[in-house]
């Protein structure tokens, strides 16, 4: 099926998903998971596949780690179906109610967006959890998965499909691209395609975001940092710098500089500095964090470079307000920490870094949907528009309004004959 | 002064700009009110150049309109000053609060989108009035308006920049390009613009669409319907489509195909056909239009076309769902209407068309941000993200997330020491 068809097909899909109601949806929900569970042994063969030809692939360790998807991963992602089936429905919920005139009703109602492209690298998870977040919002779902899972990727979305389809969905509400090439095709279609999300490496999000017209919604880098200001607790400061640091490496939300306020950097380097190599962390420094422990010589690149690795960068600043100007010039708006004891520090950081996420004397690691308590996430944005930061279901919805009248013309309104009450209603939308 | 550079100065201008106060914002709207009214005689006379070259020129009289920036307009872009004062301050108000656990505090607080590019053609009002919603809002803004006002938006920018600058805003916080091709510049700036917000015809804002990275707020065509269904009151379905079709042709609300229940049809054609003729109204219609009254022939491209005119297409179709399936294939999603007596027809149309303003029983011009009472109004977008429909002062916010912490780090609750708590806070953000 050419990429045109599969993704006009999406699009008709998505004008009778977006009226289905809430028991629809969760029933459609529920037959996933069954079907998930009672096809866990196909899954783990196909997974096994993957895994076989990755192997001798000499795929790299963390890779092969993501492309496993076995029965506890099965567990995980069918108990993630059941929290959300859970969740209300967040399709046509009345957000503003306003009586323009008396029997002339305006509502804003959600909605879902439309038709979303899905793209990711290896992990088949991703795959289950954003289909079923689509689902439950009202969304179609265009899919393209990693080749190093593309047996466990077709399987997995052949039963998710079949299983829809079986509750009702309409066809074409969700469909698996084969190709890379698919991919390039996908990017084109504008028309029928209102908003991709790729989840992957930066390299990746950012050829996505430089080769389409659609928005898209996610992050290219994560370029973190933390700053421990003049006044500080040393000891609150290098746990916290260590967890943003090290906790994780590999994601968006680790710390890949650290700033240090002068007169605080010759107590806090050195505790910083061993603590950090007792876990590994190479470091890379300033000329004045120089002056003041052994580093060696961090570059320009350093300052704009996400390590997603066991390395920190180091820059000694005369004051909270360079630290702002360096996080809003390097960074990539994504989270951004202050370690202080001074509140008025604490407030203009946070006012003035722009970053979708500004945290004060905690681990940039707290950045992520779970951690928030969303109970889904779909992505993190550095978006400025739509939606920031870790987000939920929210951000797979939109609005439309509907005004409810009984005759009226705007002719009477402009010549003055009538006059707008705008006067706010309270209830959902009904007729 | 280079694009480049007034685009870097803009967006150091917005860091402090979003941060400053509903005070400062206000006073400087209070002051640029006044320097407007002190400089009324000048903007007059710039405004009579503008109007001398263009009719020198033979700009078309609904343009030679459009110029005319007089007293009156003047003091009515006061007047919008003065009640946007009047309006809370939209940024920092808190969304949503959460205990993530004991002393770790999440909020979520509203904050500008930072640079806002604005482009618009020829009328004079549209400059101040953006410009004073950029500062209600705390964006700092980039303008270019059309070359036939370039007196009068040199003054007004000049006035509105320096009173603004006098009541204490960051410099940059308002610039005006000055030439064609610093457009073609500006919408390359993706790096320090976050929003462009063109105002003008269809031809020009879709060739903004299709010529900048940076997301656009706004609508290029307005396709709008409006569908007699098989149960309507021909009397009021009659003044609805006069009124939606007429009250003013030359705007993006005005309906430009009018779709009609081949049940109704015999009927209610040739009633229509009389009221709308009697305002001046061509009308082109399909083959089974042509059997009951009579019509030029409507060809395909018609469905597609944005009249802007005294000139209306007409089909008549066989159900509910082919008015619907028509709508969202030739529509642009912006303002579409239906006309029954019937309940879940209604209901239907609203769910299934996928546009950003569903009517039913009233005119598709009331599709307006004045209408529907939100004071100000940025523009109407048919966007899928973001902001959809009539936008007001929200278009122009996003949200940051702010995390309070006590020395909190993720490997506490990553390896089960503590866990959270996600129970809902009231109150909003402060430190």
């Amino acid at each position: 099926m050419k990429i045109r068809d599969m993704a006009e097909a999406a699009s008709k899909a998505s004008i009778s998903l977006a009226a289905a109601g809430g028991e629809i949806k969760n029933g459609a929900l529920a037959e996933i998971a069954r079907a998930l569970e009672s096809s866990a042994a196909e899954i783990v063969r196909a997974n096994k596949e993957d895994l076989d030809r990755s192997g001798r692939e000499n795929l790299a360790g963390p890779l092969m780690k993501r492309l496993t998807f076995d029965e506890k991963k099965i567990r995980e992602v069918i108990d993630g179906i059941r929290s959300l089936i859970a969740l209300p429905d967040p399709v046509g919920k009345t957000q503003l109610a306003t009586e323009l005139d008396k029997g002339l009703e305006l509502y804003r109602v959600s909605c879902p967006i439309g038709v979303i492209g899905i793209i990711f690298e290896s992990r088949p998870d991703a795959l289950v959890q954003i289909s079923s977040l689509c689902l439950k919002s009202g969304n179609a779902a265009l899919l393209k998965g990693g080749s190093e899972a593309r047996e466990t990727n077709a399987i997995l979305a052949e039963t998710i499909r079949a299983a829809g389809t079986r509750a009702g969905l309409p066809g074409g509400w969700l469909q698996l691209l084969e190709t890379r090439a698919d991919v390039g095709e996908m990017l084109k279609m504008d028309e029928y395609i209102d908003l991709i999300i790729p989840r992957g490496s930066n390299e990746f999000v950012r050829h996505i975001m430089d080769n389409s017209r659609i928005p898209v919604l996610g992050h290219a880098d994560g370029i973190c940092h933390c700053y421990v200001d003049a006044r500080a607790d040393i000891g609150l400061a290098v746990d916290v710098v260590v967890d943003s640091k090290t906790q994780y490496v590999a994601v968006c939300n680790a710390a890949e500089t650290l700033l240090v306020h002068s007169s605080i950097a010759p107590e806090f380097l050195p505790a910083v500095k061993k603590a950090l190599e007792s876990k590994k962390v190479s470091l890379v420094g300033c000329e004045k964090t120089g002056e003041i422990i052994d580093v060696a010589a961090a570059s320009e690149e350093d300052w704009k470079t996400e390590y997603l690795d066991y390395r920190l960068s180091i820059k000694v600043v005369e004051s909270l307000d360079e630290a702002i100007d360096h996080i809003n010039r390097y960074g990539s708006g994504h989270t951004d920490a202050i370690i202080t004891t001074d509140k008025p520090s604490a407030a203009r950081f946070m006012d003035l870094v722009d970053s979708g996420n500004v945290f004060w004397n905690c681990s940039t690691r707290f950045s992520d949907g779970f951690r928030y308590g969303f109970g889904a996430e779909v992505g993190i944005s550095t978006n400025k528009i739509h939606a920031r930061g870790p987000v939920g279901l929210d951000g797979l919805l939109i609005y439309k309004y509907k005004l409810a009248g009984s005759g009226q013309i705007v002719a009477d309104y402009a010549e003055g004959r009538k006059k707008f009450t705008h006067r706010p209603l309270s209830g959902e939308f009904k007729i």
